[in-house]
């Protein structure tokens, strides 16, 4: 039932009350710079934030043996993030609405190289409507806007009408395994919301992402002879050459895959990372690269892996030498499904009102080729996964930033989504 | 004057005596993992080698300034090592004879991946006439040789009749900057020889080396949208390009420079070191490559250093995202000419009568492309250098090994042409 206008109206000046609070909350959270696997102090931070709210809290590790098993698990990689996941449950004084996750990841990619960003990409600043820091946009934003939510319903008295679950993750730039740990710990609700940089639209459907690493062995000669020895980081060309050529495959089918026929490029090959050789004068003798690519929701990752292996050793076959010292692959981070999510629910018809109260204009919808946690509850606990959230520039680039005005309007979206979804019962009897 | 034929067999023999000895001292060398900058505990090893043998030593710093003024002198990065060079001074008790440097570096190539090796490159190991480890060749096994050709000469009463200084020095590898060092402390003498491991011939001519550095920028965006990024480490692929290209010139021209005109490939391009990107799934913001090529006797270093950053220039402009972005080029280690040794010295005689005595063979000479410090006696003293030394396999690869009956041959040569350049006379009168 939507909601009651005069309640809209006052939920909306609530939000808008507490905008700058939540923009301090953010700035907060965009000063802990943390990049994969130092999200501890930040995360015992939201903790505290949870429990000055008067939640229920839950700090848990990863249960690496249970993602293991799970079908949805990425591997645990030395790199893996050891820091906690953090959980605050609000329950109602009388369960009488429909339960929500609300969920954030609060580890960010690297930096990168500091002269490419106008300022310290840990120290939040504004620019007009711009907010920037690492991790602001990607989401940091959204995640201050959890507690923006709860905070702007109690302003007016008011809290949701059923149990809220507000999850806080790590691993969601690498693994996928901080949404999948809170599912395998037993997390349950009737929707998820989830509020990603997504240009305030709702992501219909979103690849699956799997991370590889191929490693290249050379014949290191000295240099002098190098006519007789064996680049590897030349060699490794070759690997590149053949990772383009399976990602214009992929991208070649498209039209068999639902939500993604009119996508321009929706599979995105990334060789992200390099390193070789020891010495400017010895042929190098090795030499690895750190790969993503996406793949097609209903697309099992294993079934992909074993076509990014035969496409190294095809292309390994035609070179003398790497025939002989085959390229090794290894699968080091995302391993994980794409997902659409179904038109029709009534969460997403709620988050549609929300959003048309909040901002004016119809919600439209939005399919990507990126990793979302909402993966974990569209597959496995097959619930509605709304994603959705404010307007970005250059996540993942420098100058990452997010347009203020637009966070609002997503948090008063949220806000009222919670109200419709949850309903609010006063705090006080 | 040659050798009287008994004198020289005593030699000979008294080479043979100290063989193992010898050989034992190479391991010792070898068991110091002297690779750039770590090469302080084996210089004083080595100086402790030269006290026990009644020479007068010296040990001392690279002098920056005096080498950055030298047109021989390669730029002094964070990179350079700091360990000192070793001379010692042998002084007859009657200068009669002619004066010789003999010089060996203690410096070595990084090891590469162990795993590459059959055992720890820093055990060293023998197996048949084979001595294994890294550095073994490329030049312990003649750094201990300069000390063999004066135990042989003491085991028979002799010792030279001139002044014989031995030079152990550093940054061989990458800049050549020890050897140079000597030169500018003020050593001089009659003629110069370095036992580099080249196959038991002397060497007629040697490229310069170039080291250079290309950084290419990228502009990083999420993968989702990887589209609209430039990935630096693709890019450097065209970087990569232009240079083999320049390489292919370079060799085109070998029919110009006396020496070279009937070597197959003189001008080799390693593309060493390469490194870039931050995150698998970050389109990469930046790649460098560190690079060596050869130049040919007679060229300028920084008339090519030019050549090289025209090329990258070039191949920038041919690419929409680095044109505006040109590629960084620095120069980061051997900034040096090559030489070629005139034939018809007195020196050169000497040796070929040694090596003829030693081996029973004629002297061959070899025409090599890579770096040699007896370019700084060619150029800058303007005396016969003269580079000549055991046969070897795999020099900066793995597995590094020198032919022991070859090491021996090339000792007996050594020590037959220090008695006749140098002359001997009775340690005791």
């Amino acid at each position: 039932m939507p909601l009651d206008a005069a309640l809209a109206a006052r939920i909306v000046q609530a939000v808008d009350a507490g905008f700058e609070r939540q923009m301090d909350l953010t700035a907060d959270l965009v000063r802990f710079a943390t990049t994969r696997g130092r999200e501890h102090a930040c995360q015992d931070y939201v903790l505290a934030a949870m429990q000055q709210r008067g939640w229920a809290t839950e700090r848990f590790a990863m249960d690496s043996a249970a993602i293991a098993r799970h079908p949805g698990g990425s591997p645990v990689t030395a790199d893996h993030s050891d820091a906690p996941i953090v959980v605050g449950i609000h329950r109602p004084r009388e369960e009488t609405g429909r339960s929500l996750i609300l969920q954030s990841h609060v580890d960010v990619v690297p930096a990168g190289p500091r002269e490419l960003w106008s300022r310290d990409p840990f120290e939040p600043h504004r620019d007009g409507d711009w907010f920037y820091g690492r991790g602001g946009a990607d989401m940091k934003a959204g995640h201050a806007a959890m507690f923006a939510v709860f905070d702007a319903l109690a302003a007016i008295g008011l809290q949701p009408a059923a149990t809220l679950t507000v999850q806080s993750v790590v691993e969601e730039e690498s693994t996928g395994n901080g949404a999948l740990q809170c599912h395998l710990r037993g997390y349950r609700a009737e929707a998820v919301l989830i509020p990603e940089p997504e240009d305030e639209k709702l992501i219909r459907a979103n690849t699956g992402v799997v991370w590889f690493r191929v490693e290249v062995a050379g014949l290191p000669v000295h240099v002098s002879q190098a006519g007789t020895g064996q680049n590897a980081i030349e060699a490794t060309q070759g690997v590149i050459r053949a990772l383009r050529e399976l990602e214009a495959r992929w991208n070649a089918k498209r039209a068999d895959f639902r939500h993604f026929e009119d996508i321009d490029h929706p599979i995105n090959l990334n060789i992200g990372m390099i390193e070789g050789g020891d010495w400017a004068s010895s042929v190098p003798a090795w030499c690895a690269i750190d790969c993503r690519i996406a793949i097609y929701p209903g697309e099992r990752p294993e079934t992909m892996q074993r076509a990014i292996e035969e496409a190294v050793t095809l292309a390994a076959r035609a070179d003398r030498f790497l025939a002989n010292n085959p390229p090794r692959v290894t699968f080091t981070g995302f391993t994980t499904e794409g997902y659409a999510l179904e038109p029709g629910s009534e969460a997403e018809a709620v988050l549609a009102r929300a959003h048309e109260t909040a901002t004016g204009e119809p919600l439209q919808d939005l399919v990507t080729p990126g990793y979302l946690d909402t993966r974990v509850y569209a597959l496995y606990d097959r619930i509605p996964a709304l994603c959705y959230g404010p307007i970005s520039e250059n996540i993942h680039g420098f100058d990452e930033r997010f347009s203020m005005a637009s966070m609002r309007r997503v948090t008063r979206t949220m806000a009222l989504f919670v109200a419709e979804w949850c309903g609010v019962e006063p705090i006080r009897p």
